[in-house]
């Protein structure tokens, strides 16, 4: 039974199942109800046998209209059950713009199986289609055997498209850009711009910013679509005389981050990558921005939960590289822990001699720790988000010896307040011990907010990624000296009780 | 002196400071220097002497150049450390949309302080012209009595649009969207269509999607703009034939956060919101969901490290109010930690028999939290991004079982060779103490890793967010279990040993 004439005869019940074609929509249950759809699993099973089954009946027709009937997006969902071979083959049945549209919406796993086993002909085809940004994503990530097979049999301009975007490193502007922008010439009127779009629209990733060089590439300024059409009126003013010349721009090597929170502040559509010479290199769309600040975001999530962030989503990372990933954290913050088990061997003897010692170490640690991971969590966020800078250190250190006394004296008077509910009445120190663990607290929350603070602004000063100074990590340092600040504490009072 | 001479004399001085007008860029410097402008902070002092000179001399052409030379963004920026009351005075001198831009570039508190200070009638004209999403935010956050002097003074068009929009709830599709958009009827040709937009594209937030609608506003398709353009050659084909109707829509009261995923995993510019008889109410637009998609993951951040989200960016919240918000997570998690410090008061008899019990007691409940952070870290970003739902609730779990025990083993191991430096030779039960500290990591990496997961699915299937469930707290649950299980297995070994 073939796809197609099933949509034809139900559609409605397809409709219920998220699915609908152009022909066959009622008006009055008419778009896609939108409720979840965005938490759709990205594995899809629904239409699974009907896909296995025009497979097997090599039924071309049903295949085209199921890539063809659908969002690409959704088509790629419905497809992820299928291996390798199987999706290739639906795809294989459309028109290649389509094939590359619904392959950009697999996930990467399924991306590099594929292009690692088709036949390569085929494969060299459709990469030659796809965006030189997304190409040189995926052709990186691949065997590199089969990576020189397929650049062999792409054309020469898409070949050294990808030698010349290869070459940026990952993160940087270079690396997420498309060189497949509009650029027009000054002297062009806004009838010749409007013909020279509507000619050209299929090769460019957006059209609605035209960005108008000079001979040698060089950015000279901005026109918008919008500008065009309501120029329209007047269609023989050249776009010298309409664009927009102060621009803001993406320098090539610029981090990924930066340039996104550039765009993000402006509220732009894309921004135009430049090299040093101010030579036009390509554009970052908003869609790449999007993706930019999320897998940023997670990314930062992650480091500060002490996980290594991971290149899939979390049910699609195997096993043993997810605990591989967060084995290595757990190893580095299991030394920190010896180290503190080292310390509280060396007092020993203190814990014999006042039990009540051992009973407050997990607060006094874990206040500590959490404090740090707090002023870490914000000054990391506020790095990535460009909410402050290496120059505002001053500032921001002040402001966190100040909230951890504030913090510190306030968890300090529940401190003074508990230790009356372990403390013997028969010890002759009361009133000292009364203060050893008040007085640590302040100490320790202070300390843990200048680690957290200054050890994220530290690694920012040396060129490395803050958000590596991972929570846990700070809160690993903290508890180290937790421990020496409570027993040099306890053991000072304790003499001076003693006397 | 006025800044309009000042950059026509001195053009390059001004550009090399970031500062440069349509008249007078020279080619070769030609642009902004794009270095760190993204970590510019949000305050530059750099023009603040010359503003307040020409507001002394009463310049209104020097500031009417200096607003309209540069970006609205930019010019947001030079004026942050201005007054109120000066802030206000310099946007006078522009026309309204510039003042509209560039006033939506302010931090809020000077938003809610401009108008809540400036003359009433004045404001009212400028939060007239706002984008109606942007004036309901602003005018929701200010004094409710100047909120309701405004209102009064507004056209009843805008009024009734911010009575509408004000009724959806905060982190709705509602609550971010904005009601200018372009919708046109089904009926209209191409060319129509384009003078359509081309007259009335002012008012709308983008041209670059158009929505077609029936006679009541039910959303029928979507014509892109760069289907306009290249539909040029045939100016009279109507919408209806060049129109997509499979589109992606958003719920009025859909979830924010779902609805910007929806656009990211689609790679859309703007989304159309919809109620549930599928009448267009508004559009939901790329640059929104950038926002969308940086608050959310801040707030997450944030929530992960133990600290209620900021309203405003780390140093403009007030100290006490930081304070406050990281003072109440902190005592939550002190009474925790309380607790834990009951759990080995109630052990102390045995902490005096075996003293090597409390050196150990942060290696047992650190690397219990961590593991039990990674798994929080892991599932809270997973279901916020839309990689997982609560159908997979099992399949989760079960991993996360199986990665406690292989993370768990792994500690073990460590933790049985750390052992061996700690027990002095001549205890009697060395190779049960040798297993003591080995077999409870075991157990409580599997506890942490348990706990880490299912709380945050549990949170979410009561319809809470899963990041409130931030890490730290997880860990101070944690905490407790692994005092619990440590001295529960020391307790069965020493006394099996002693037999």
């Amino acid at each position: 039974m073939g796809l197609a004439s099933f949509v034809v005869r139900q559609p409605a019940e397809y409709f219920n199942l998220e699915f609908s074609t152009k022909l066959t929509i009622p008006t009055s249950t008419f778009g896609i109800p939108s409720t979840n759809s965005a938490l759709l699993p990205m594995i899809n099973t629904l239409y699974l046998p009907e896909l296995r089954e025009m497979l097997a009946e090599s039924n071309s027709e049903g295949l085209r209209d199921f890539c063809e009937a659908i969002h690409p997006a959704r088509a790629a969902e419905f497809m992820a059950g299928l291996s390798n071979e199987e999706a290739w083959e639906v795809l294989q049945q459309t028109q290649i713009e389509l094939q590359v549209d619904i392959f950009g919406y697999f996930g990467k796993s399924k991306q590099h199986g594929i292009l690692e086993t088709v036949d390569v002909h085929q494969a060299a085809q459709m990469v030659a289609e796809m965006a030189p940004d997304d190409r040189v994503d995926v052709l990186q990530e691949i065997d590199e055997r089969r990576r020189n097979d397929l650049l062999d049999l792409l054309p020469v301009a898409e070949r050294r498209d990808f030698q010349r975007l290869s070459q940026y490193p990952e993160g940087t502007a270079g690396a997420v850009m498309t060189t497949e922008v509009a650029k027009l010439a000054e002297s062009l009127t806004i009838r010749e711009a409007l013909n020279e779009v509507a000619r050209q629209s299929e090769d460019y990733e957006t059209i609605y910013y035209l960005y108008v060089v000079d001979a040698e590439d060089h950015l000279r300024g901005l026109v918008s679509a919008r500008q065009l059409l309501t120029g329209m009126k007047s269609p023989e003013t050249t776009l010298a005389q309409i664009m927009d010349t102060d621009l803001v721009t993406a320098d090539v090597l610029e981090d990924q981050e930066d340039v996104a929170n550039k765009v993000a502040r402006m509220d732009l559509l894309a921004i135009p990558v430049v090299d040093n010479q101010h030579k036009m290199l390509g554009i970052i769309t908003h869609d790449d921005v999007i993706d930019v600040v999320r897998e940023e975001a997670t990314e930062d999530a992650h480091r500060i939960g002490a996980v290594d962030p991971l290149d899939e989503s979390y049910l699609r990372t195997g096993l043993f590289t997810l605990t591989w990933k967060r084995g290595i954290w757990l190893t580095i913050l299991f030394f920190f822990a010896l180290l503190t088990a080292f310390a509280i061997d060396g007092f020993k003897d203190q814990i014999a001699e006042w039990g009540w010692l051992a009973v407050f170490i997990p607060l006094i640690i874990s206040s500590g720790g959490n404090s740090g991971s707090q002023s870490a969590t914000l000054i990391i966020t506020a790095l990535s988000r460009g909410h402050i800078t290496l120059s505002d250190w001053s500032r921001v250190v002040m402001r966190e010896i100040l909230m951890g006394l504030l913090l510190g004296f306030g968890l300090a008077l529940m401190g003074y307040l508990a230790s009356r509910f372990f403390v013997p009445d028969n010890v002759a120190w009361t009133n000292a011990v009364m203060f050893v663990v008040p007085i640590t607290l302040v100490l320790i929350v202070v300390c843990g907010t200048l680690t957290g603070s200054i050890l994220p602004l530290l690694f920012e000063r040396l060129g490395w990624d803050p958000a590596m100074m991972s929570t846990p990590f700070v809160a690993g340092i903290v508890d180290i000296l937790g421990i020496l600040i409570y027993f040099n504490v306890a053991i000072r009072f304790m003499a001076q009780a003693a006397h």
